[in-house]
C-alpha cells in the first residue's frame, strides 16, 4: 500500500451515487461501487469473504452508500476494523489517499460517541461486577447501554437469571483446612485459572476502543479463556493477535444463511489454532429487546454490523435485531453433519434449554453444552440456566459424564459460580459484566477478573473446600426452586385439530 | 327522509317537558314524547326494538328528557349511532329539520371529549401492547380510561391475570428448522390468521370516533375475527358493514330481562350472516369497579348506554354498572333450551371458571367455552383463566376434544398466547389492548395486530416450532403455579344450619 | 338531682389535694376525696361498681387527682359517660353545681380533640371500607388513629390478616338464577340480616361523640348485631338504650382481677336482656403496639380508662396497655365453672388460635368460638384466623357441628366474608372499619353496612349462589395457603433440661 | 511508673523514623523502635504477648510508624486500651512523659469521632431494638455504622436472618394461668435471667467510650452473660473487671496463625475464671462486606486492630477484613486435640451451618454449638440459623440431648427468641442490637435488655406459657419455610473430572 495518490475532497464528494461510490476510511479512498449493491438479500454475494463476520452483502451496501462521497472513518471504526478491508476489497479498489489539505467535511451527529464520561468512578472504587454495571450505565452512550443491557420484552428471564442464584442456599462445612485454595479447572481440555470464560458478546468496541482485543489481553494475563463472538468488532485474527502466541481461544459461530461464508470463516478460525467451537442455537430469530429498539441508532451503528438502514421501521431500531439478519433460521440437528464435514475441532452447542435437547446433544456426540437463555435476550420467560441444570440432574444425571455442561446468564458473584459448579456445571460463561468492565479498558477487565477470583476464593474457603473437585450438590440447598423443576418429561398434552390444514 | 321542514330553535326549546319532548339529533328534530317515559324499569317496554343494544326503556327516557328541547347530537354520537334511530322510532315521529339559521345553543361541558391529546407518542414508537396502554392512559378522557382500565375492588384478579402468564416458563427446543412459521388457526371452523380474536369490549367510541367499525376494518385487513359486543357503540349492522362482504364476525350477547329483545336482536345478527354466538354468563350482577365509580360521568356518557342519571348515588358513578341494568340475572343452564329455540348457530359460553361448569357446558352440547374472569372486572379474586385451564387439564382433559376452549384476561404478549395454546386453548381473546390501540384509530389496531403477530412468530421460532399444531404442554413449565390448581373437586365442606329458614 | 347549690370557682379550686378533692363534671361539683386513692393497684377497691367498665381503683384516682379543683367535663366525656356517675358515687358526694358566673378556667391542651377535620371527603364519595380508613387517617386525632390502627410490634399478623384473604381464590359457578339473593343468617339463634356482627372494639367515642351508641343505632336500623365491649366509652345501659327495646346485643367481657366486679357487671348485662357473652381469652397481657406507645396521650385519655399517669414511662404511652391493667392474667379453662355459676347465657370464647383449644372449647360445652389473633394487636406472628379455620377443617372438621365458629381480623370486603363462610365460619366479626366509619357518625356506620351488603350480594351473585346455606368449600381454592396449615398436631418436639430448677 | 522525665515536643518529633520511633500515648512517651517492624506478616513475632487480642506484628508496626514522633493517644484509645501496654512493652521502653508546656501538635482529621450527635432521640423514646438501630444509623460515625451494619456482598443472608423469623407463625394456647412468668434459663450450667447472651462482637468502643466494659456492667446488673470477643476494644481483664467479682463471662476465640499467642491468651482467660470458650469456625477467610470496604477508614481505625495501612487497595478498605489477618485459615477438627491440651473448660463451636458438622461436633464431644452464618457477614446466601435448626430437628433430633444448641443472626424481638427455643435452641445470641444500644452507653444496654425481657414475657403470656421448659415445637408453625429444609443428606452429586491434576 505504498504511496497512493492524494485525492482532494471536491473530487471525492462527486462519487456519491450507487453506481459511483467512493468512501474514505482512515485516510484511504476506496471505490466501493462494485461492492454488490445489486445482490439479493440473504443469498450471499461474491464478496462473501467480507461477510465472514456475519452479515449479508446487500444490507452492508445500503449503509455504505449512505457514506458515498464521504469520510466514514469514525463510523467504521466504532464497530468494525480496518483489518477486514484487505479481505473484503481487492487492492485495486484503493483509489488513493485523502488530500488532507482543506479537508473540511460536514458535521455529523455521532450518537454512539455520546459517552458522557461524567461520574465515572475511579477503578479502585469498583468492588464488584454490580459497581461496573452502575459505572457503565452512567458513562456508556445511550445506544451502547441499550444494546448491552437490554433483554427480551418483559425482562422476566433476565431478572430470574440473577434472582434464581440468590434462591440457592449454601450449606457450608467448617473446620476444614482452607489455607490454600486452588481455582484452576479444565475446560474442554484447556487449562483455565478460574472456572469461567468470557462469553461471546457482540461489538465490544461500543464500550471501549480496544474492544475484544482489550479483553483478550486481560484474559491472557489472568489465565482465562475468551470465547470470541462472530459479531465481534474486530476480526478473529486481530483478537487472537492481541494475546501471546498460542494462547488458547474459543470461537462462537452463528451459521450464515450462505453456508460457504461460515465454512470460510471456520477455516480462518482453525488456521489460527482455535479448536473449540461454540455453535449458538438459541437465536434462529432475533429476540425482541424493546429498550434496544427504542433508542434510535446512529447511522454508524448499523453500518458495519448488518448494513440495514437505521431508519426506524414499524418494529423499531433494534441493533441486535438488525445485526442478526444473516443468521440461518433453518439450522437443525441434521446440519451437524455438514458442520463436521469441514470442522474437525470440538463442538459445543450453546443455548440448550431442556433435558430433551441435552440428551439429543449427547447422542449426537457433542462435546459440551451451554445451558443458556441467551442472557434473557431472546425468548422471555425461557428458563434460567440454573433451573435447566436442576432438570438435567433430576432426569438425566448421566449427561454430566457424557459431555461438559456450562451455564450462562445472571452470574455476577463468585458464589454464583460455585453454585453452578455444585450442581454439575464444569464452568460458567460471563458476558455483560466483561463489557461493562471493558469501559475501563483492559485494566477494567483485569480488575473484574481479580474481583471474581477473590470472591471465588473467599467463597470456597467459607464453604470449606480447597479445590473445585470437592464441590458437590450437598453443599447447596435448592429447596426454594425445586418445585420449579419440571417433574416429568414426556407428559405432553396435545389437543386435536388445533389447526386445520389450509 | 326527503325534505323535512325546518324548525327554528325557539320552537324546539319549548318542547322540553316529559309530556312534550323534542330532541335534535344530527339536524333532525324528533318528538320523543311517547317514548315510554312511564314504563316501569326493568319490565321491558313497547319500544323494545330500541333496546336491542341493551338497556331498558325508562332509564333511557330519563336521560332523553334531560335533553328535551335541546340538540343532543354530540352526546348521542359519542356512544350511540344514528343507525339505531329507524329501528327505535317510527318515521312519523320525525318532526322536521333544525333551522340552522340563528342556531345558537348554550354551551355544555363535555367531559367525555376531555381527551388531552398531549404526549401521545407517534404510532411508530409503539413497540408493544404496554406502550399502547401507556399512551391511552395519557390521552384518553378520565372517564374513558376509568371505564376501560378499571377492575373489580382490589384488583387482585386483574393483576393475577397478567402475572400468572409470567409465572409459566418455556422449555424451548433448539436446532429445529424454523425458517417458515405459520400462525393460522381455525376458530369454530372459521379461519384466522392468528390464534386470537378481538374480545367483545363495550363502547369503543370512547377511544376513537371510528369505534368498533375501525376495529372491524383493521381486523378484516389482517385476517382476524372480531367478536362484536352487544354493548358496542355501533349497531351490529354498522360494524359488519365496515368490513368486506362475507367477512366473518362473532357476536356477544347479554340476555335481556325482556327476552323478546334478545330474540329480535339475534334475528338481526343471524340475518347478517353471523353464526357464532358468545353468551356471556359471568355478569349476572355488575362488578364493583371503584375506579370507574369514582370518576363522575358526564351526562353524555350515561345517555345512550343505560339511560340512568349520572347523578352520583350512594354507590358511585360506575359506567359499567349503569350500563348493565338490562342484563337478566336469572339466566341459567335451563335457558339454553330457550336460546336454541330461535338461534341455530354455534353457542360459546363465555365466563366459565370451574371444571364443574366446563363439564356442564360439554354435557349441554356447547360448542366452546371462554375461560374468563371478565378481565378481573367482576368478581375479584376469581381465578385467572390460565389456572382454570390447568384445572381442566388435570381433572377433565377429555374436555379439549369435546369443545373448543378459549381464554381471555391478561394476554399482552405473543408469548402469553403461546402458553395458553400449549396448555390446551384453541385461541385467546384480547380486549383492553385493542381499545387502547384504537385510540390511534384503525391504524393503531393494525399496528397492534402486527406487533402481536411479530411477537408470536418470534416466540414460535425461539420455541422451536413452525406450526401451532406442534404446541404441547411439554413446551411449558407450570411448576410455579401448579400448587394453585385445586387438587380435588367434590371435596366440598358444608356446615349445618348456616341459615335458618325465616 | 334537684337544685344543688351553686359553688363559685374560687371555692372549687381550693379542693385540689388528695385529701380534699373536688371535680366539676357537667356543671356538677363532686367530692371525690374518699374515692379510694389509697387502695393498692390491682386489688379491687370498695367502689368496684365504678370499675365495671374495666379499670382498677387507684389508677383511676391518680388521674382524678390531676383534675382536683378543676372542671374535667370535657376530658371525662371524651371516653367516659355521665351515666356511670350514679353508679360510682353516692349522691351524697354531690356537693353542688358550678356557679357559672365568672366561670373562668385555665386553658388546657386537648390533644384528643385535635381532629383536623381537613380533607374529610363527603360520605357519598366513600365506596369501600378502605375509603373509610383513608378518611379516618386524615381526620382522627393522632392518638385516636394510633390507638385504633396500631398492631403488635412488626405488624406481620396485622398485614397477613388482610393479605391471606386475597390469597384465597374463588371458583364461581355460572348460569345460576341469582335474581334474588338472601343474606340473612342466624348467630347463636339470633337473626342477622348479614353474616357479620360488630366486633367489641374499645372506646368508640375517640372517633365520634355518639360512640357505641351511634353504632347501636345504625346496627338496629340495618338489622345487624353489635357486640358491646367492656371497654366501651358508654355504659352498657346507655348503649342498649340507643337501640329500640328488645333489639338484641352481644356483650364482651375481660374478666377483672377482682372477680366480684365481673359478676356485678354481668348481672347488669343480663338484666338488660343480653344472653350471649363473648369471653376474650387472648389478652392475658397487653400486646406491644408501638405506634400506640409512641404517640403521647393527653391527660384526658388516660383518665377514664385506666387511671394511669400519661407520663411516658420506659415502655411508652400505650393506651391499649394502660387500659388493660385490670384484666386477670390468671384466667384459665377451670374458671369456666366460676363463670357459669352466675351467667346462665351462652358463652363464646373469643381468641382461639389452635385446633387444640377449639377442641377444648367444644369439650367444655362452649357455644361458639371466635378464631382471632385480636386484629394482630396482641401477639405478632400469631396466625391469621383464616389459617386456623383451615386447621380446624383439616384436623377437626366435626367441630363445625358442635359449636359455631366465627372469625375476625382483616375482613374488609364482602368477598372476604364469603370466603370465611365457605370455609366453615357462621359469621364474621368486623372491628376497625366500624370505628373508621363512625368518624362520620351514625350515618357513616349505616353507609358501611350498605357497602358491605352490596359487596356481599354482588359477590354471591357472581359466585352463583342465592343463599348462604349454599356456600361450601368447593367454591374457594386455598392452594396458595394450604402449605401453611400445620400438617400434624401432637408433633411436639421438646428438649430436655431447657431450664434448671432454681 | 513513678516520675518519668518530661520530654518536650521538639525532642519527640525528631524520633519519627522506622529506626527511631517514639510515640506519645496518654502523656507517656514510648520508644517503639524495636517493636518488630521487620518481622514478616503472619509469622508471629517476638512481641506476641501484644498480639493476644488478635493481630500480627508487622502490620501493627506499619501503623505505629505513621505516628512516629507524634501523640497517638486519641487514635489509640478509640479501639485499644492502655492496659495492653504493660503487656506489649517492657517498661524500659518508656522514655518519659510528655512535657505539656508548649504542647502543640498539628491538627488531625479524626473521622472516627465524626459522630454527628444530631437527631439522637431520647432513650425513653426507644421502644425496640429497631429504634436503637435507627438511632445508631443517624449518630454513629460513617465508618462505625459501616463496620457494624454491613454484611456480605448482596445481603441475602443478612435479610433472610431477620425475615425467616417472621415466616414462622405462632400457635398460641389460651386460658392458661400466666400471671407469673419465669424467663430464667441455664446456659452451660450458668444461670441467666433471660435465654440470651451478648454475642462476641468486635470493637465496641466504636459505639461508645465504655465499650465492652459498658456492656459488662449492664449485663451484670440485669443478670445476663456477655461473651467477650477476642477482637474487643478492651483487654479481657478490663472487661471482666467492669463487672462484680465472680460474675460469669464467656470468651470467644479466633485461633491465631501463631498458635502460642492463642495459648497464652486462653491462659489469661482461664485465670480470670472464665470456663466457657466459643471457638469461631466460620471465618477462615474474611467475608466481603462492601459497605465496609467502601467507607474509607481513618488511620486511627486500622492502627490498633490490624495494623494494616488504611490506604485503599484494590479490594477496598474493609475494617473487618484487615482486622482478621491473624486468623488461622488452616484450623480444622483435628486441632481440637491441640485446644484441649491446654484448655480445660467447655468448648462451644460457633458457626455450624449443617447437620453434618453438628454431628461431627457431637462426636467430638463439643459442649455446644452456635448455629450461625456470622450475621450474614461472611458467606452470602449461607442459611439462616433457623433453617439449620429445622434441619437438625428433621435429620438429627437426638443432637439436642447431646449438646446445647444456640442460634444467632436476625434476632430482634422477644418473639424471635421464643421461636428459636420452640424449635430446640437453648438460648440465642444477640450482637448488633447491643452495639447499637451501646451508643447510649451502659444505660442503653440496660434499656435494651429491659425491652427484650418485656417482649419475651409478653410473648410468653400470650403464647400461654409461664416457663421456658413449656416451649415445644407444637407452639409454632413452620409451614412457610419447611420446603427449604434440605430433604436428604448424603444426596451428593458429583461429576467426574471437574479439575485435572496439574
Amino acid at each position: 500500500m505504498t504511496g497512493p495518490k492524494p485525492i482532494p475532497i471536491h473530487e471525492i464528494v462527486r462519487h456519491n451515487k450507487p453506481n459511483d461510490c467512493w468512501v474514505v476510511i482512515e485516510g484511504q479512498v476506496w471505490d466501493l461501487t462494485e461492492f454488490a449493491p445489486q445482490h439479493p438479500g440473504g443469498e450471499g454475494c461474491k464478496y462473501s469473504s467480507f461477510l465472514d463476520v456475519g452479515y449479508s452483502g446487500n444490507e452492508t451496501m445500503k449503509v455504505i452508500l449512505r457514506y458515498a462521497g464521504q469520510d466514514a472513518t469514525r463510523q467504521y471504526n466504532e464497530v468494525h476494523t480496518l483489518a477486514l478491508l484487505p479481505t473484503a476489497l481487492t487492492i485495486s479498489k484503493l483509489m488513493g489517499k485523502l488530500d488532507t489539505i482543506n479537508s473540511i467535511w460536514p458535521t455529523a451527529q455521532d450518537t454512539l460517541s455520546q459517552v458522557t464520561h461524567q461520574k465515572k468512578p475511579p477503578l479502585s472504587s469498583i468492588l464488584s461486577s454490580h459497581d461496573f454495571e452502575i459505572a457503565a450505565h452512567s458513562t456508556l452512550s445511550k445506544k451502547a447501554w441499550a444494546f448491552y443491557s437490554s433483554a427480551a420484552t418483559d425482562l422476566i428471564s433476565d431478572r430470574a437469571n440473577k434472582s434464581f442464584y440468590n434462591r440457592v442456599w449454601f450449606r457450608p462445612r467448617v473446620l476444614r483446612d482452607v489455607k490454600e485454595v486452588d481455582t484452576v479447572c479444565m475446560i474442554q481440555g484447556v487449562r483455565s485459572s478460574l472456572p469461567l470464560f468470557v462469553a461471546p458478546a457482540a461489538m465490544a468496541r461500543l464500550a471501549h476502543e480496544s474492544g475484544e482485543r482489550g479483553i483478550a489481553k486481560a484474559c491472557s494475563k489472568k489465565g482465562i479463556i475468551q470465547c470470541a463472538s462472530i459479531n465481534a468488532s474486530y476480526a478473529i485474527e486481530e483478537i487472537v493477535s492481541a494475546a501471546p502466541a498460542d494462547y488458547p481461544f474459543f470461537f462462537q459461530l452463528y451459521v450464515n444463511k450462505h453456508r460457504p461464508s461460515s465454512e470460510l470463516l471456520l477455516k480462518r478460525v482453525w488456521d489460527l489454532g482455535i479448536r473449540v467451537l461454540f455453535l449458538t442455537v438459541d437465536a434462529p430469530a432475533p429476540g425482541k429487546r424493546e429498550a434496544d429498539e427504542a433508542v434510535r441508532a446512529g447511522d454508524i451503528l448499523s453500518t458495519p454490523m448488518s448494513g440495514t438502514s437505521a431508519t426506524r421501521d414499524k418494529t423499531g431500531s433494534g441493533l441486535a435485531r438488525t445485526m442478526g439478519t444473516y443468521i440461518d433460521p433453518s439450522l437443525s440437528w441434521e446440519d451437524l453433519v455438514w458442520l463436521r464435514s469441514f470442522w474437525m475441532g470440538k463442538v459445543i452447542v450453546k443455548g440448550v434449554q431442556s433435558v430433551e435437547d441435552a440428551k439429543r446433544a449427547s447422542k449426537e456426540g457433542i462435546d459440551g453444552i451451554v445451558l443458556s437463555n441467551h442472557g434473557g435476550r431472546n425468548l422471555d420467560t425461557s428458563s434460567p440456566a440454573v433451573l435447566v441444570l436442576l432438570e438435567l440432574r433430576r432426569h438425566c444425571p448421566e449427561i454430566f459424564s457424557q459431555l461438559e455442561v456450562y451455564v450462562d446468564g445472571g452470574i455476577r458473584r463468585g458464589t454464583d459460580i460455585l453454585k453452578a459448579l455444585c450442581l454439575g456445571a464444569t464452568a460458567v460463561s460471563i458476558g455483560r459484566p466483561f463489557l461493562y468492565a471493558l469501559s475501563y479498558g483492559e485494566d477494567g477487565v483485569e480488575h473484574l477478573i481479580d474481583i471474581l477470583r477473590d470472591e471465588l476464593e473467599t467463597a470456597m474457603r467459607l464453604l470449606g473446600i480447597t479445590d473445585l473437585s470437592q464441590l458437590h450438590s450437598g453443599l447447596v440447598n435448592t429447596g426454594d426452586i425445586d418445585h420449579l423443576v419440571p417433574s416429568t418429561q414426556g407428559d405432553i398434552f396435545t389437543k386435536r385439530g388445533l389447526k386445520a390444514k389450509i
